[in-house]
């Protein structure tokens, strides 16, 4: 996969994408990433981005002509042209789903925006918006960073082991299920008997209650979506039945 | 304020936070910043951080005694402890209220794990879990820096001007409204006109609807929850009578 990147601080993303997995996701040709800088898109000395609103009012937008030209310019290139993903806490919520499905395409163009927000005309450019969630960030960097990490880790060959991206969080709508690593003591705080059991069967329904008692109590509004039994919807309604705490960081101790 | 995190690539926070608004915010001392290296509380020649899951299971978890020993250390130094952040999907969801709340304390550590997430036991040290959303990244660095960026802009001095983060998205539970800037006439695509009427009242009240209209056909979701009044109600309840596509990106033309 090829994704690549508009932004005024193209620099920010290689320190990020050439770490870690990333890293070595790009050194295995998983995916390849280009950073672009927006203002070599511009014709003046000043090499002008943005601009004051119209009508008023605080900070400057970024101005559509850099933008456009950035954009045509940058699809242009290669044989494909790009999916082009905007930022804004208007768009579409980011989910997991959204990246499975960003995960199929074959070149993704991100365009981040910066200051208080982009000319509305920009996002006709846009296949589509994302917003990262409801919060506001100063800039749609940070949203590409994360865009790519969640779309990378899904590809062939990211992870270490194929499987990893398939038993975790929102794989099956539910939120995982807790993991304990040695020592089985440690201060004091044990991990549950069922884990150091070696009984494999034990195991897989700990896991998969602990995975519905944590999205039943930290994410409720999950377990209407999730795919669950008959008899796992009745496990969840007696969890409901009971007062208890928030379940997370609670071991066996 | 003193933000810190502890990682295992403790190098890929800098690049983002010395540019642009965090830079600036951090020369003009708004916050501070320290990364920290987790394999510097390793106790054996690899500096191993991570073991294998009990129970079985693809994968690698973050052990615990690095990441106790790490909090506590970094915690001990400075004269109040911090407010100890963790990031995994099971946490709460990161919003803007989220935001405006940590916003006010004097030192936050964000906690970052990678791999396969966390012995369950580490959460203890939390006093907040964070989820960015219902994705999952390889690490909770992005995270740490989202948080960071969506924080530190709240803080007085942060933005060029004090008034910039009052007036956008989720400021009153509404997406914010369309915005323009020169030239009125893009490739055709025209800015509307009342934005260069002058007239301030008649700008006011397009902005209102704009961000209403946005928020009710966008995002219908936090509608239920804006602070509005009876006849802004009225507006939104004729709105949803009407069929009309998705207004992102849709301007004068």
């Amino acid at each position: 996969m090829l994704i690549e990147a508009i932004s005024v601080i193209p620099q920010v993303f290689a320190p990020y994408l050439d770490a870690s997995i990333m890293g070595r996701a790009q050194k295995s040709q998983v995916f390849s990433f280009n950073a672009y800088d927006l203002r070599d898109w511009t014709h003046d000395r000043h090499r002008t981005v943005d601009d004051a609103p119209f009508g008023g009012g605080q900070g400057m937008l970024m101005k559509p002509e850099p933008i456009f030209e950035a954009v045509e310019d940058v699809s242009s290139r290669g044989d494909a042209a790009p999916y082009v993903v905007f930022f804004s806490p208007c768009g579409t919520p980011f989910t997991q789903e959204v990246a499975q499905r960003l995960a199929t395409k074959d070149r993704l163009l991100f365009v981040c925006g910066r200051y208080e927000g982009m000319d509305e005309r920009c996002y006709k450019l846009a296949d589509e918006v994302i917003s990262l969630g409801d919060y506001v960030l100063t800039g749609g960097e940070l949203a590409a960073l994360a865009v790519t990490d969640a779309v990378v880790r899904l590809l062939p060959g990211a992870l270490g082991d194929d499987m990893s991206a398939q038993d975790e969080s929102f794989s099956d709508g539910l939120l995982e299920y807790a993991q304990y690593t040695r020592p089985a003591d440690f201060r004091g705080m044990l991990v549950p008997n069922v884990l150091l059991s070696g009984d494999h069967g034990a195991v897989d329904r700990w896991r998969r209650e602990s995975a519905l008692e944590r999205t039943a109590r930290l994410r409720p509004d999950l377990i209407d979506t999730a795919n669950l039994t008959d008899k796992e919807r009745s496990f969840v309604d007696s969890l409901y039945a009971e007062e208890v705490d928030v379940v997370i960081g609670q071991g066996g101790d």
